[in-house]
C-alpha cells in the first residue's frame, strides 16, 4: 500500500451547498497542489457531471490568494449536481466514460465531497476502477448541513448552519416580543428526515432568547397536541416562538406541508410556501392570534458570514486529510470525525471509514435527547452542538461586504 | 433658552424594531444618567403606552455594563407600540393622562425614538405641554429601517438592515447558481412605500454577486414587463436572481401581493405568504422554470450580528445629542443627519429639525437613481448607501452566540 502513485487528481463537489464546502475544497486543492505525487489538480464543474462532460478546471492555474478565499466563500464554487449514478453491474455507461476521462488526464486520485448519495457515487466509482484494474485512489470528504452522515460524529457544514439558526432565532425572538399585543411566530428550518438543524435552535433558548417549542421529524407530529402546546403558552405569555423542521410528518408518514395539496383545505398550491406558512394558517384559525411564518430557506445553508471557525477548520482539515491519506496509499474510504475530550475540552480527531459503510445510511437525533413531550430538546443536544459552533473566523471583507474567491476556472483540454 | 431645567426624563421606543434602536436608547440613557440637570431616568415600557399605563422602568437601577450591551442588542428592549395618538384639539384624554404622569414623576425631558408616526406623537405632546404651560423639553430621535424620514440624510437602523440585505443577497446568489439546471430566485425585501432597503440589494450586485433585477415601489409594477425581463435573463443565463420590495404595486395603486385574494387566481389566502411567493407562482407558470421565493422577513431588521458600526455609532450619537440639546434648552426638535464630505471621506454631522417639519412626510428613492428600465439602480444609490454600511462592531459573544443586554427593568412607583 505504500508505493508512490504518480498522476493527476480530480476533485468534485456534490449535493446541496454549505457555508464551508469550499473550505474542504481548499483543503483538498492546497494539499494536492503541494503533494509531489500529484502532477495536476483538476476541479470538476458540477461534480461528477463535469467528469462525464469533460469539463474540468485547472486549479494549478489559480492565484493562491484567491484559492485561500474559498475558506470563506459559501456554496459550491465549482458547481454541484444531484446526479444519481447507476449501479455499475446494471449499467456501466457512465463508468466507461469516467474511466475514459481518467485515462485522458492520467487521473490517479479522485476526491469527492458530499453527503450520503455522494459517498454512494464515490463508492461505486472506487469499486468499478478496482474491477477493471485501473489504479486510482478514491476518497470521500463528508459534507452536509443535515448532519445525517453515518459513522462520523458530525459533518462539516452542519455547525455553521446550526450557528446561523441559533443566532437568527435569538434575533427573531427579540423582534417577535416587541409589542404588547400577542404574537405567535413559527420558524421553519431545513431537514427532511433528520432534525439536527431544527434541534440546534435549542441553543438560542439555552442562551436566553429562543424558541419555546421545537418539533423534529424524529417524532410523529400530532396536530392536536401541537395546537394544545401553542395555545397553552399563548394564553400564559402572549408570545410564542416555535421552531419546526420542514420534514415534520404525521404518524402515517405524510409530511405536514403536504396537507396543503389535499382537497379538504382547498389550497391546491403545495410547491410554494412550506410547513411554516401552513402551520401559521392553522394556528391563526385555531387561536385567532397574530401569527407569522418565517422560512430560513437558503439563508441557513449559505450564511458564511456567521460560519463557525471550528467548522471551517474541520472542513479544511478533512479535505487535507483525504489527500494525505490517498498519497500514502489509502483508497475507498471517507474521512470521518471522532470526538474526544482532552483536559475537559472538545477535540476533533480524524479517522477513516469504508465508503461502503457510510453510503445510504442516515443518522438521526437520538430519541433520548428529545424531551418526553416531543416539543423540546434535552441538555445532551446542547452539549453535542455547542463545541461545534465555537469561534469566529476573520472574514475577508471589501467595503464591509464579503469578498469571495474569484477563480479563473481555466478549462483543461 | 439657557436656563437650567431640573427634573427627570422619560425615554420611549416606538414603531418597528431595528438592529440599532437600542444603541440610540443607550445614547439617551447614558447621556441622561450623566447630565446633572436630569435627576432620574425612566424608560417607558412599550413607548407612549408605558406612559399612559404608568409603566416606567428606572434606568438608574441598571448595571452600567448591561446597559452598554444595548449597543448590540436588536429590537426594542423596552418594548414598542404602534399606538396612534389623537389630535389634542379633538381629544385630549391621552394628553391629560401624560401630563398627570409627567407631574407625578416631575418629568421635564421627554425623548422619543421612532419613525414618522412617532415624530407626530412627539410633536403633539410637545405642542400640548406648551399649550398648558407645563415646562417639558421634547426631543425626537430618528429611527426606521425604511429610511423614509423627511429632512435627514438617512435614518439610524437603515444601514444595518441594508448591510444584512446586501450580504444575504450575495450569499443567496452564490447558493442559487450552484446547479447546472435553471433556477429563478425571488427575494422579498421590506418597504411598503419607500424602496431604500430593496435598492440596497444593488450593493451585492456591485460587489460581484447580487440580484439581476430589482423592483421598487417608487415605480408602478407591470407584470408583463417583469415577466419579459425575467424570461430574457433566464433564457440567456439559466439563473436569475430578482429582488422585489414587498410594496410593489400596479399603476392603480393595488399591491402585487394583493392579487392573491382575487377570485381569478384562486388562492384565497392573502394574509400568509407575500409578494415573493405570489411572483414565484406566476413566474413558474410563465417560464416552467424552477422558482424559489425567499422572504427576508423579520431577519432583515433584527440582524444585529451584521450591523454596521457606522450605523451603531450614529444611532448612539443621535440619542446622546438629543439629551445634550435638551439640557441646553432646545425643545420640539428631531436630531437629523447631514452628510458632508471631508478630505474625500464621508462625515455625518448632526443638526436639528422642527418636529412639525418631519412628522408624516415620506422620503422615497429619487427617480433619477432608478434605471430607465425600472429594474435596477444607478451608481448614485451605491454612492449613497455604501458609506453607511461601513465598519464591523466588536460583538459581545458568549459561547460564540450573541450576548444581549439583560436589564432588571425595575418599575417606578
Amino acid at each position: 500500500m505504500n508505493e508512490k502513485l504518480i498522476g493527476s487528481c480530480i476533485f468534485g463537489q456534490s449535493g446541496g451547498p454549505t457555508a464551508v464546502i469550499n473550505a474542504s475544497a481548499y483543503g483538498v486543492i492546497k494539499a494536492a497542489l503541494e503533494a509531489e505525487e500529484i502532477t495536476k489538480v483538476y476541479g470538476a464543474a458540477h461534480g461528477i457531471m463535469g467528469v462525464l462532460e469533460d469539463k474540468l478546471y485547472v486549479m494549478d492555474e489559480e492565484d493562491p490568494a484567491e484559492l485561500k478565499l474559498l475558506l470563506h466563500t459559501p456554496s459550491s464554487e465549482l458547481g454541484s449536481c444531484r446526479y444519481k449514478i447507476a449501479d455499475p453491474e446494471e449499467d456501466d455507461t457512465d463508468y466507461k466514460r469516467i474511466l475514459e476521462i481518467f485515462k485522458k488526464y492520467n487521473v490517479r486520485y479522485f476526491f469527492y465531497n458530499g453527503g450520503n448519495d455522494s459517498m454512494d457515487t464515490c463508492n461505486k466509482i472506487s469499486r468499478y476502477m478496482e474491477s477493471v484494474g485501473y489504479e486510482c485512489r478514491v476518497m470521500g470528504v463528508p459534507k452536509t448541513i443535515d448532519n445525517d452522515l453515518y459513522g462520523t460524529d458530525h459533518c462539516p457544514g452542519f455547525a455553521s448552519a446550526a450557528k446561523y439558526i441559533a443566532t437568527s432565532c435569538m434575533e427573531i425572538n427579540k423582534d417577535a416580543r416587541v409589542y404588547e399585543s400577542g404574537m405567535i411566530t413559527i420558524v421553519e428550518i431545513m431537514g427532511r428526515h433528520a432534525g439536527w438543524l431544527t434541534a440546534s435552535a435549542a441553543l438560542a433558548t439555552e442562551f436566553g432568547s429562543g424558541p419555546d417549542l421545537i418539533y423534529l421529524p424524529e417524532c410523529d407530529f400530532e396536530m392536536d397536541k401541537f395546537l394544545e402546546d401553542v395555545d397553552k403558552l399563548y394564553k400564559a405569555n402572549g408570545k410564542v416562538l416555535v421552531a419546526v423542521s420542514e420534514g415534520i410528518h404525521y404518524a402515517d408518514g405524510s409530511f405536514v406541508s403536504e396537507a396543503k395539496t389535499s382537497a379538504t383545505d382547498g389550497f391546491g398550491h403545495a410547491q410554494l410556501g412550506g410547513t411554516a406558512s401552513h402551520l401559521a394558517e392553522v394556528v391563526k384559525n385555531h387561536t385567532g392570534a397574530k401569527v407569522r411564518g418565517i422560512e430560513l430557506s437558503l439563508l441557513q445553508r449559505c450564511g458564511a458570514h456567521l460560519a463557525s471557525a471550528t467548522d471551517i477548520n474541520e472542513a479544511f482539515g478533512a479535505g487535507q486529510e483525504a489527500v494525505r491519506q490517498a498519497v500514502s496509499g489509502v483508497s475507498g474510504q471517507m474521512v470521518a470525525f471522532k470526538r474526544e475530550t482532552v483536559d475537559g475540552k472538545y477535540v476533533c480527531k480524524m479517522e477513516l471509514l469504508p465508503l461502503s459503510a457510510v453510503a445510504n445510511y442516515e443518522k438521526k437525533v437520538p430519541m433520548e435527547w428529545i424531551n418526553a413531550e416531543h416539543n423540546g430538546l434535552k441538555h445532551e443536544l446542547i452539549d453535542y452542538v455547542l463545541p461545534l459552533i465555537q469561534g469566529e473566523p476573520e472574514l475577508p471583507l471589501e467595503n464591509s461586504l464579503p469578498r469571495y474567491a474569484r477563480l479563473k476556472k481555466v478549462l483543461a483540454k
